[in-house]
């Protein structure tokens, strides 16, 4: 398992983009030459795409999943001299990967991207990042403007965001301002570096992970590669099931995307599943074990908060947030509160010490359109700035998680609450979903609501599947999830105007109106599902219309008539 | 085939509402008791949902194909007194429906729903609309404030339009305005009146027909009853094979909901399937076939004028729309302008005789989001606006087509402009598709676009399939379409406020609080996929906790710690 997931399309490949200390990884999509009237050929310019694959498209990687992914960070992380050796992870002694050298910061010294950020140094990760950003050098296209004319393959509408080059400098002041992240811990040298910010391209998440009820470890790394195939940008793992920590230790060694967790998922598994014996010391271990693993963020329900509960109890559906259930259990239970919240400095401390990025947990999301906006979910995220706050000033980087089930004309009011109340730390969301009647349907739902919410603003949308509120999602699912999100995000880019962002469409386009059928296929989000349903065709007319007259035959005529206006 | 389409669920049932002189079909969701703790039920009410089944789903309806439906407009009709009887349609003569009765208006009366709209005059399908429209009435609403206590079942969240009852005096009001429509040809009684317009539910349309090149006539039909079963109050037929008329046919007498076709596509069969062969007295003859078989609404591609052309040649995809295209090419051969607009008034005098209300097709609707909002499409829109102007000046109920590929932040200046330019007659779009790389998931993509304009204004979608650029759609695909749509649009209705629509949603999430899973079956839009998906299961936990820790039985707890506060 592993490699053929990515070989089966010729017509895309691997490619490297090399610039300064970095080799960045990208995708090319070649083209099919154009037939001339005169019977002669155009050749058509490769397109180079976002990719998240990292290796395991790449034909010269081994691909055994026992020996993992290259270090490419390893060089940069180690010749930095700030980090010094920490103990072993116990718990995955018995995995291929037991022996592997575990790292923490250096007493004292700071060594978050943020910290670097502050101190004005561009990080070889911020390089990595300004490359996969800038779709417009990647295709070669240096005139920027909005105004190019017409008939083009570069046409770019003006978009909410001014469209500007992303450069490592704008990297490193994004980071600095607290507006973007890199979740990088430094025991995840295998990872690609990528960037969580709204004035970046719109990333996706998906979520794997078994539960006590099915699937097993193989099935979770096979749902990782191919949630990455389709392009998540990180992968959250939040598996609640036997052999928590090899499973994960297999996942973060073989993902070149940023894992993140909800660590108290696992301390609650060893505190045998009972809520009343959960305790901050079992919490605290489980942080730092998954810290040293290699974990990239972590989700922390901080923000559920005594005060809240009587509001939460009076909603239609309560707390459907997991692990705000769960700490709201923890208070009631122990008549105290949340200990996330009071060892919040501790939890940042440990954090900084691996450069894990927090993502605060939204435990009281709405669950029903009926409970969107409402005083509970709006009175954690105030909670949630402040911990953004308490979390920079220890030099640890901060995204908050946000909805839920909201309805389209309250989905602002969320984003201009949070930019402002978490002094516009990313926002990662859930959706949201814009109706509660969709079951089957709940990612199209979702996909509507996340479509606005980040073309508003948020920076990361986590992935919902056909099967949710229903039952654990299967490969396929996690691959009609995957897709829909990466519309929905790339959607979100074109609206936002993200530089270059829109030539992917014009290059598709293109290839409709000149029957280039194959190209069609290949530049889609899904080339394999398209392909399915397109077939082989070679035909000039499109099925719609049928051969007898269609319009996109028509166009010819039309517009040699005009040729010489 | 037919009835076992709609019998499949014993939870959903065919129920009518008496008022005034109408009988209106609606479809009831019956749901389970509740167990409570003391080990006593409560009984939950049953849902009533809009239900554009007609007598499909009635238990005591024939459901003979050769037969048709029930004829529940003739006597409204005649009673009238202002239609006298037209010739027959000469192309069915061969089918079961041959002798059919076909009516026209006497000379120089006014008959449409408009004519009696400025007349001041409640019909009994202003009538039936009123009922049908009000979701509140239905469900025994009385207190339509957005303030309604919270965890009662009833939570509207205020919406972008002030929620206000739906009168039949109200619907009057809306047609005689020209805000919205009541298509609904005279020869066509099997007719369950519906309106679209902005101040109503959003409406969605199914295409169906067969082209040239594939399916047949039953195949047609039975994608006309799946369509029904999922949601769809419109269906366009817009076949080019075989049998065109006796398809057509077999549709109408079997269909509940107005069918709109587009007339251009028959006259260019007529023609040989050449544009150099057709003429405005094809057309004509055409037209008035079609209006005296019983179609509700005519697509017309009057807006393509000749001085659009050069500017729709230097797009990036040309005309995309087919009608458009076809005029275009007729124009270029003609060297005349087009002549829909050059007849228009004729067109209007044809289609009052039978009240068949106009679609003024957008033509020049962009292919591309590169396309978007350009001087092409928007030169078109305010002819459109003309045309309307026009239409109703002859008693003639208008809306107009909308795009088509606009990226997001593009849609909102569409709706502004028609809005303004066709002085509020209602708009009717395809999607919008928010990005081009969609291929196999343009459903989801247009359904973005769709579920932002219909927020916006947009009264009606047309759907979208997934095999959208790809292939013509199978019965799989026009579900999976309908019912995408059927989402989109109650999006849309939640997010516009309209009075109880999110009843549904709230009576859903009360069930998933208390784990009534076949409730939340059956409450969803698509109740075979949600079971399919979720199977038959009667536990008390959701199957992404698991049993040891379930978030939503947690809540349980919680409630109760707070149940005094």
């Amino acid at each position: 398992m592993g490699k053929e997931i990515f070989m089966s399309n010729p017509s895309r490949r691997r490619v490297y983009q090399e610039s300064g200390r970095t080799r960045v990884g990208m995708c090319e999509v070649l083209l099919t030459p154009t037939k001339l009237k005169d019977g002669s050929y155009r050749e058509n310019s490769p397109v180079r795409i976002y990719d998240t694959s990292g290796a395991w498209s790449d034909p010269s990687f081994h691909g055994d999943i026992s020996l993992g992914l290259p270090k490419i960070r390893s060089e940069w992380i180690e010749s930095r001299g700030d980090t010094e050796a920490d103990e072993p992870v116990k718990s995955v002694e018995g995995t291929p990967f037991a022996g592997r050298k575990i790292l923490r910061a250096k007493t004292g010294v700071g060594i978050t991207q943020l910290d670097f950020a502050r101190a004005g140094i561009i990080t070889p990760e911020m390089e990595y990042v300004a490359v996969r950003e800038n779709l417009a050098a990647a295709n070669g296209i240096d005139d920027m403007s909005p105004d190019c004319p017409r008939n083009s393959l570069f046409i770019q509408h003006k978009g909410s965001e001014v469209p500007r080059e992303i450069t490592p400098e704008f990297v490193r002041s994004e980071v600095a301002a607290g507006r973007a992240i890199i979740p990088a811990n430094i025991n995840h040298p295998e990872l690609e570096p990528m960037i969580i910010g709204r004035n970046f391209l719109t990333k996706i998440n998906t979520n794997i992970g078994n539960s006590a009820l099915a699937s097993s470890k193989e099935e979770e790394v096979e749902k990782l590669l191919w949630s990455l195939k389709w392009g998540s940008d990180t992968v959250m793992d939040l598996s609640t099931g036997r052999e928590i920590s090899e499973t994960r230790e297999t996942i973060i060694r073989n993902c070149p995307a940023p894992v993140g967790t909800v660590p108290l998922y696992q301390a609650l598994e060893r505190a045998g599943g009972m809520v009343e014996n959960l305790t901050w010391e079992i919490f605290r271990e489980v942080l730092v074990e998954q810290a040293r693993q290699g974990v990239d963020y972590f989700t922390i329900h901080a923000g559920v908060l005594r005060k809240f509960l009587p509001a939460a109890s009076r909603r239609m559906c309560g707390i459907v947030s997991r692990g705000g259930a769960i700490m709201a259990k923890w208070i009631l239970h122990n008549d105290s509160e949340n200990f996330l919240y009071v060892h919040w400095d501790e939890i940042c401390e440990i954090a900084a010490r691996y450069d894990v990025a927090f993502s605060i947990g939204d435990g009281l999301r709405p669950g029903a359109v009926a409970d969107a906006n409402d005083e509970a979910q709006f009175g954690e995220l105030k909670v949630q700035g402040e911990l953004c706050k308490r979390a920079w000033s220890r030099g640890v980087q901060v995204m908050c998680e946000g909805p839920g089930h909201v309805p389209m004309q309250m989905i602002s009011e969320n984003m201009e609450n949070q930019l402002e109340w978490c002094s516009e730390a990313p926002f990662y969301t859930l959706g949201p979903l814009v109706s509660d009647i969709a079951a089957g349907y709940d990612h199209i739902s979702s996909a509507i609501g996340g479509a606005i919410i980040a073309w508003k603003g948020a920076a990361m949308l986590c992935y919902v599947t056909p099967k949710e509120h229903l039952s654990l999602p299967g490969k396929g699912d996690v691959r009609t999830g995957v897709v829909t999100y990466k519309l929905a995000a790339h959607a979100a880019d074109l609206a936002k105007g993200h530089p270059a962002s829109q030539y992917r469409d014009n290059a598709m386009s293109l290839a409709r109106v000149e029957f280039r059928w194959e190209d069609q296929y290949n530049l889609s989000l899904d080339p394999d599902l398209a392909r399915e349903f397109g077939g082989s065709k070679r035909e000039r007319h499109c099925s719609m219309c049928g051969p007898r007259f269609c319009s996109m035959r028509a166009n010819d005529e039309i517009r040699e008539a005009f040729s010489s206006d």
